[in-house]
């Protein structure tokens, strides 16, 4: 999936995505990296809704372990379990999401997969605003194969 | 401020709680209870996005602190610091968020507010669907005194 292709199926399937008017900046299967302006993300602040934040930062870490399962066809159910975040600047304009894959945690994941049909992975999400990193969510997501 | 006055006020302030269609069930200085269907926030599997699920946790939460911090005329900047999410069950319908203050924290929080000009609380939101709880999410805020 390219990023127009990613931005659309993410707009399709997960109607708040489009409400964020979240897009997607690059996307394979190592690292997704997504944005999303202020305004529809705006808080009684003037900076950037923490519900926004997270869920910029919990798109990100989904898109990329989604897209990887994708690229070595493992047809599996994949859920959030647990999420944790750190706000740690305020955002006061758009804001990016880059989540990447650890190649560790990956062949632990595929291994556990492959034995159990069912295995947990964490992914990591930073939120950068003007080049700082202002939040980081941990994502906790199982993926449950189907055979 | 009465139920519709919050829905309005979350509504005009934070434009996510609009696009996620959230209202006000109850709210006072003691709880809220918040409440979002499933269409806008629905996700690729058909059951509600972690993401709305963690918003609508994080929105019952910053509301019962502020009804709480205005009922005691506490001017402040509240902000959120962390927040984790557990979700223990896939939401197939409308969810009800219920976030209420626990007396002996707030004490704590108050004096520490008091003495300090700046103080931490963290506040639990239930998730309910069809009776069972079916998220948590355990915010800790940063309350800041404006002199």
């Amino acid at each position: 999936m390219n990023p127009a292709a990613l931005t659309t199926f993410l707009h399709d399937n997960i109607p708040l995505s489009r409400a964020m008017d979240v897009s997607v900046l690059s996307a394979d299967a190592e690292g997704v990296v997504l944005t999303a302006p202020l305004d529809p993300n705006i808080n009684v602040h003037g900076t950037m809704f923490g519900g926004s934040v997270s869920t910029l930062g919990l798109l990100a870490a989904w898109s990329v372990l989604h897209l990887r399962l994708e690229a070595e066809h493992i047809a599996n159910q994949l859920v959030i379990h647990k999420s944790a975040v750190d706000y740690l600047l305020p955002i006061r304009g758009a804001a990016k999401a880059i989540a990447r894959l650890d190649d560790n945690g990956w062949e632990n994941f595929r291994t556990t997969l492959d034995r159990r049909g069912k295995a947990r992975l964490s992914v990591v999400a930073e939120l950068l605003s003007e080049g700082q990193v202002a939040a980081r969510l941990t994502g906790e997501f199982v993926a449950l194969l189907e055979r």
